[in-house]
């Protein structure tokens, strides 16, 4: 194990599965956040820059400098077609490390969207392109291209653990992280979860109660739960 | 007065007049706020899920504890027509307690909408159903049901005091709670309040000065304003 | 200089050029700040009420009281055609300083937009109006009319200094200030700013890598960056 | 009820029993809030001034304008000795309401602390007199003196409701508030609770697992944990 | 004017006067804010690193980048007895800029302390030090030396503007900026307003009211104030 | 690959080298961050309870629900002599998880302390007793026992990766992480920083600028750093 990860490109990393991730593409984020067994979440602050943005795709990931976005052209390089990038930073910074340019040339080598625990700028042209970007903040300001960081190490974004290769989901709900060896696994107990739900929905349209659909009435009389007028 | 108050769901609470709820129905939440005396404006931290929410009705309360909510399906057994349920945690948590099940739930039993100091998820859907929810956080983190809250409490939500049958109206500009008791009396306040808008809009409109229509000019002498060049 | 600058109400400001307003008018804000070297940036936490917004225009500045919005219609009278509302709190306040009335009043007489740190309410008529408004907070909580500000002295604005005349201009990306002295000067900066990154995008769109076309090889591999399988 | 709570003083409350207060002196924050069944505490955001500042008496409660501590001064003279005054704002405001000055005044009226969402100033000397105070801020800034707010009605503080008379302690750990009617029942809830803690703090200490002392193994496994090596 | 200020260091600085800091030194932040007619107070998030820190001096100011703390070392080189180092940041950044190096290096120059708009690191040494560092952040982090900032330029700092030269005086209330022109004018207005608070002092402490001792009673009935049992 | 590491309890874990933990002890985290090549530090909200609190030690880890602190009585039987516990929440949460009970257990058990990004209470007791604690949230709040976590799972706490095992240390400045198998290349790196930085600190304090110590003046020349009068 080295002792420093920084000024490292990885360049044959281990993508999940594609028909994985095609089956994953079907769901929503709180779907496989449940299908996962309620891990691999980001945090609340990580937030679409327009409403409606949606990703699903396999993790090339790039650890950033603060007010430094060199890297992020280094990894341009290494994603292939149905990639995600996924950046953090070595501390928070709310600089626009991103805007439509690095869009552009990120769509021309096969990437679906970015998320980024940073800012990003040139929102109107990104929501032109509707390229997705899932982000923890909003600035115009640009960034020097100066000090190294990495790409394709595992690091920690929006509080979650990402490896390269694995599957990031985001819509408007939020970002989940799904491991690359678990993924068909997912995607399966994510089908089935969704449906469940299909019929609970309607039973629940018809007027019936989640209380009784559930069983929960001797479970919630069993807590101590009382009924007064 | 009992010592506790979780654990309980209060079945008969006092719902404001329907007509008084159906009149501050045509008013925004500033008018009313303002027609109230300035109180009982929750936070600023109560943001609707999609431009556009609206909401208007009588409050059932729900007490949740963090990362459970089981007292939401409780809940739904104590809707009628053109209720809203206000939802408040013991503690700051972010989880999506509510979802589009539980909106089709409440929906079907007369909820006209959801006021939560909490998380929610399945925004697309949500939105797509056009079912208002004014909350602190979004998030795809799904909750357990094993601990008791309590129903139809007074709470405290964003910051303002809500009791059951309350009438808690929302909009773009935030979140406000009616007394059921004064809900007529601050309904009528506000259409006066209103009527009187129209004719300062068009005076404003052309061109007139709020300087001169409000009568400033004294008082600012008075207190001492200076005009320099 | 004099010690206290409050109550104070300069009538004679010195606006930025006509022209080189106009010029601006045709940039975005990531390219403004670009174009000025990076300096005169709000922080982001200055957000558009509705997407989409836009302004650009000349300052007059207000310094309001927290919960106090008495200034505002003094600044009224102050307003020329193309001028910009630029509004700071003596503390964070998110009362809602302006809503419709004010903007009623504010477009009568010339100004294209308000950005202010502190609230605003009457988003819906705000955007109904298409009045543009970037601010730090929306509340519907009103104010009161009883201390004396000061309009038309320098201030700070999210975190950057605004002078009376100086070019303000916002968009989905944040809001800069361009001191008026060098106005024109910037403006031919973002011209020929903007007129670099066209033929880059084209570049990048069509494949081409930022390490290659940015000659950035070189440089990383004396920081040291390594390339591992 | 009326539709209007500012502008008012009450001058007769009804404050909790002296010796109920008394005994509640005698336990934590954290002990109480159990002792009441986890209701009753304000925000983590409500901190000391300084480390180990601690009090304990009845409410007088104080509502106050943003950038306006004029009420601080009526509220002075409805002070009884063993008060504490909780004063709330009408807004989020961070601007340094009290200071030394009200500090003298106040203890020389009998009160043993404030607790305050809002902001406070005179650190050092506050420090130096031992004057304990909550409060959601520290802020050199001054108020005014100009608009009206209210004494002992009741309002929120740090998302907790406080009713004049009602006993609020405050340490290390929080601020919670007892209504004045079960003052005496939580007191001797407080005592049981305490009592009970001793002897758990001692087989703690002599390595016994909470495991064994609460019987929790068999829950445990009925959840489903399980033992992997 | 200049379009850009990143990269200058400007070493002849006009410094306030040193028998007007001196004189400033002997009052508190709080009441030069308000012997300044309230305004120069920075932000309430700048906070001290250990209770009882205290500064006054005349401020060198730095501009950093985020991440990288070069310019620290050239304003080293500027420092003269007496002065104040004031840093802001060209992005919001919790990153270590300084340490007990720094301060080390600081003090043999001449310096009374640093403010800082950004992290700073080794708080244990400095306390020791009793260097006396007011910041807006803490972090072990450290920082690069890669990209230029200035020296000796006007910026913005905790929301305040301070030049070269000012003069800045910071304890645990807060941070005020006294412009270098009017620091003897503001140390004549503090001693007065100060030499004023005594008596105050004294007769609340008797138990006089502010009530009675600032004449409120009038202005407070004509103003609404209502006493009810 | 399991798909779920919820309700796991992993006994057998392989702690870093006791003499290498011994050595980092001698060093703070500034230090030590800065040997390791500045990864693994946590963000600067974690923080001490108490002025001077310090603790280094290996990593049994807790995975928490919101609210529930059951997870944390199950870890108490894994710990070793010289552990630290570090826990985390599936979603951000400031209930008080741990207080004086669980410390005098924890360290009965042989912990060093604890580390937590959620909150924690008994503040009073635990800086009596000198039981380190670095945390996010200070809080009153006791929790339930009623959802599982896991215990000795990898997490990610404070935005570190934290595995079984790793040695924390933490002291005002943060939290630092280091993975267990390059411990003593850490430590020995961090001596060799700390040997070089005693000699600096004697230059420093001499009088001599870092400009010419680190032979800085040709690089900030070459990046164009002007010097103005």
């Amino acid at each position: 194990m080295s002792m420093n990860n920084l000024g490292i490109v990885k360049r044959n990393i281990v993508r999940a599965d594609r028909a994985a991730v095609d089956k994953l593409s079907r769901f929503g984020v709180a779907t496989i956040h449940e299908a996962m067994g309620r891990v691999g979440l980001m945090k609340p602050y990580m937030r679409p820059i327009y409403t409606g943005a949606y990703l699903c795709g396999t993790a090339v990931t790039v650890l950033l400098q603060p007010g430094d976005n060199w890297m992020m052209h280094v990894a341009a390089e290494q994603l292939q077609e149905g990639d995600v990038v996924v950046a953090a930073c070595t501390a928070d910074n709310s600089d626009g490390f991103f805007g439509d340019l690095l869009a552009t040339s990120f769509r021309a080598r096969g990437a679906r969207g970015l998320v980024i625990e940073g800012g990003v700028r040139d929102l109107k042209d990104l929501t032109a392109m509707q390229f997705p970007v899932f982000s923890s903040a909003i600035s115009a300001k640009g960034t020097v291209k100066a000090t190294l960081g990495s790409v394709n190490i595992p690091l920690v974004c929006g509080g979650a653990v990402v490896n390269p290769g694995d599957v990031v989901t985001a819509d408007d709900d939020g970002v989940v992280v799904v491991p690359a060896a678990i993924a068909q696994q997912v995607a399966d107990a994510a089908e089935a979860r969704e449906n469940n739900e299909t019929a609970k929905r309607q039973r629940l349209a018809a007027g019936e109660l989640g209380l009784d659909m559930y069983n929960m009435r001797e479970a919630l009389a069993k807590a101590g739960l009382k009924y007064v007028d």
